[in-house]
């Protein structure tokens, strides 16, 4: 599959696959960047991700079987390894010196299992984005996939202007006072920042329940973006005055909403999100409570960007105008446009545009 | 959405985009000529139509609330008034210049609510298509919205030959009479006339009901064209020899179908259709049964002309034939074509070929 | 609906259109080559074919009514003859000289109607292939019509290599016999033919249950091709050692495995098929497991093609690998090829390129 250029997304990066117990000792297909990829987990632990296409007549691989750490086409038996090399044909000993089908490179972290998509020499993995939250043992939380039906992008501008939290979540995060509140900008090369603190208002229902007294409190919401899909954003809550805008937050209770969005194709994606707090962490009832809170809300999303999507669809070549509220997502563009430019330029790599 | 040359409909129009009773205190989506529109009823009673995709981001309005007389949008918030001008945005005080949506002419009238999707500076009043029946209280009656999968003049080429009764319709208004019978074929700048008199017949079941009498009889159809888009049927039988054809219609029932088409896509249309009678009319459960008698006609019509339009996308470009019983569609179809021809010219307004 | 070159199939060929039993005093209609053809039997048991849209408003004649033996369109009640004229009109004594519809030669044979899309002058009976066991007295046996979503050489390829039994139908007729069992390849004009003897093997499980012997067998599958869409398969098992391979099958039971695809558009066809054996022909309880067990193998391929079809799909361009297994099919491919390239040339008659 073709994608338009300029290509929406850069290909050397690391995207969330799977969350870790997803992929088992069986075929997993996904597509990531239009690209369809089948995963397994080897003996060893390990994940292995081929193109799921078998070299000879194209029958996805994952509608075949897992035969020890190896995968059987389903067709006419061709059997390929973890590295995408042929080890068996029918009726012939001579394997042709051509039949493989390409490997991509994959590590686990941060509960995620991550694959990279583009040139296999580039993928560093330090270059996994930061979600340590979602596996460090003083948080505790939950999340799931939602496989969106719009462009990654969308999700990522969603996330980077929390004042829709009013219009789209009114009766549960939202309030008048998310979309009063100024900000602060901040970015890098490949990190841009929103901070808003909101001072001594009325807690919205879900944090009132999880600070549990009736106080005003201080409320935060600092979006952090990791280029090219990545943000991690810590909220919270804290009683007024008793100092969290200065670094003190004992008097309240704090959360990340960690969330990772991988293109599957141009105008669809998967959306890892997961919800984990500082406080209670022991706590699996509140565990499953807020991933289940949680994920209502991310729903009032959904609906919203897939609609937006579909406009976009009906609108071609339609510039967008941007308000004030739009400064964290334009961040976020420029530093995803510059990693497309730079793997996209003439001297780049020709692997990475394959 | 683009539509291709020639455009299959004229912009400079009235078109019928709702029944009056259908457009309430509340956000009310359509697609008139390929555009989205949201309507609304202000307060006053008056009509509001609206271009529905935000400015900022180009959600439908529609998705959002209407509060007092403004629509809020389901995003971000912004409130735009009935003229389509921007009047709040999130966090900032000062509102951009240009923020505003496209709005549209409407006037309520003979019970639709039309709009003009063309140059504003064009819409006179004067120009609605005349159902005066469809709320004249001689008349008594009652339709429904046909939402058809074909192009909008396949409906007008159905209601200007009638001989399809025969065929399509032979358990309750065709017989052999109608394809038989020779008719008369007038036109003027945006009219249209077919009459066929069809003399001393047997009557054909629903007319045979209306009747309530057992004599062979006189029957009529006069076909009105109003281009672009509306055909009325002045529609009857009188007993045989007392002098319908000369225009003593007193031993005879009376009735008008009423037909407006909007264009809502190239090959889909919004039909509107009421059947009016000026006999019996104080007997709602005679509205109502031939209210839902000729709704069953018209599924019959619905059926054949979607499949026609099915085939004629498998034949694009085809050229049809026509008989001698396609003079009135061949009559109403120039008539349309010179009004695409003359707002679509060079020296037309701009505006009208947005 | 025009196909890209190269076409994908001749025109100039007998197609199955329909099982016999199909065509009846009533209109069916089929897609043949891209190309939508009504087909009824007329009083004197002979079956016609016309192209399936009216001449006059392109509505599909197979919406209409069969009257004696010709057809009346449902929308104005034009009817056409067996040959495609038009022998009446609405409203008007001299019907148009041109009004009529391309009709198509047919011809009954072996327990299906074929039908000659491309130029009729060449239509010659006796280029029907050779299905004659589907109607030999010695023979029993029944079939069925499967609908595959996938262009009809993925079909053809699927039976000229039966190695794909081994993964696909591991649970029924596949063993390892057959992907490690050599093959001798012939071909001539029309004809290619793969020849498979597997000796003193133990019987997969259909066949065991068929010989009714504990025994080894010697088991057979010679695949016999005839361009450009027929396969005949003649199958068996013999006890090993009595002389099958030699020419006595005495000590077997032997079917033949009847297959003729014919396109429906470029990437779906109609899969005719039928099994039927030379042994307890009187055995009508078998004739029906045989087809339904038949039928249940054959799912497991239509899956297998339509994945195939969708990946095809997603990979435009894309270039096949052959194995040594593939050597049947390529055959095949070659005289379907000359085939199209012979009717494509410049110097062949127009008609056939309609």
């Amino acid at each position: 599959m073709e994608t338009q250029a300029p290509r929406p997304f850069p290909m050397n990066a690391w995207y969330a696959a799977a969350w870790d117990y997803e992929v088992k000792r069986e075929l997993l297909p996904r597509t990531i960047c239009n690209k369809k990829i089948v995963f397994w987990r080897k003996s060893d632990g390990s994940v292995s991700a081929l193109e799921d296409a078998c070299w000879h007549r194209l029958l996805p691989l994952s509608l075949g079987t897992l035969k020890g750490d190896e995968v059987v086409c389903g067709y006419h038996g061709l059997v390929f390894d973890g590295h995408g090399r042929c080890t068996r044909m029918p009726s012939q000993e001579t394997l042709n010196p051509s039949a493989c089908v390409r490997s991509y490179p994959t590590v686990e972290k941060h509960r995620f299992v991550w694959v990279w998509p583009g040139d296999p020499a580039l993928a560093d993995p330090a270059l996994v984005p930061d979600l340590h939250w979602n596996n460090d043992p003083e948080w505790a939380g939950d999340g799931k996939l939602i496989h969106a039906k719009c462009d990654y992008r969308l999700v990522i501008d969603n996330l980077m202007d929390l004042t829709h939290e009013t219009f789209v979540h009114g009766s549960s995060i939202g309030n008048d006072a998310v979309a009063e509140a100024p900000f602060v900008s901040t970015h890098g090369d490949r990190m841009a920042t929103i901070s808003r603190w909101m001072i001594d208002i009325d807690a919205p229902p879900f944090w009132r329940g999880q600070l549990g007294k009736p106080d005003n409190v201080d409320r935060w919401q600092i979006i952090r973006f990791e280029a090219p899909a990545t943000v991690a954003i810590d909220v919270g809550v804290a009683v007024t005055g008793t100092g969290a805008p200065e670094g003190d937050r004992s008097q309240g209770v704090n959360g990340y909403v960690l969330n990772t969005v991988t293109p599957e194709t141009d105008t669809t994606c998967l959306y890892f999100w997961a919800f984990v707090r500082n406080y209670r962490i022991h706590d699996q009832t509140l565990t499953t409570q807020t991933r289940e809170g949680v994920s209502s809300i991310f729903r009032e999303d959904e609906y919203v960007l897939e609609r937006q999507q579909q406009a976009m669809n009906e609108h071609p070549g339609r510039v967008f105008y941007n308000l004030n509220i739009d400064a964290g997502s334009m961040w976020a563009r420029r530093l995803i446009d510059k990693m497309v430019a730079e793997e996209t330029k003439p001297a780049a790599t020709l692997r990475a545009a394959e």
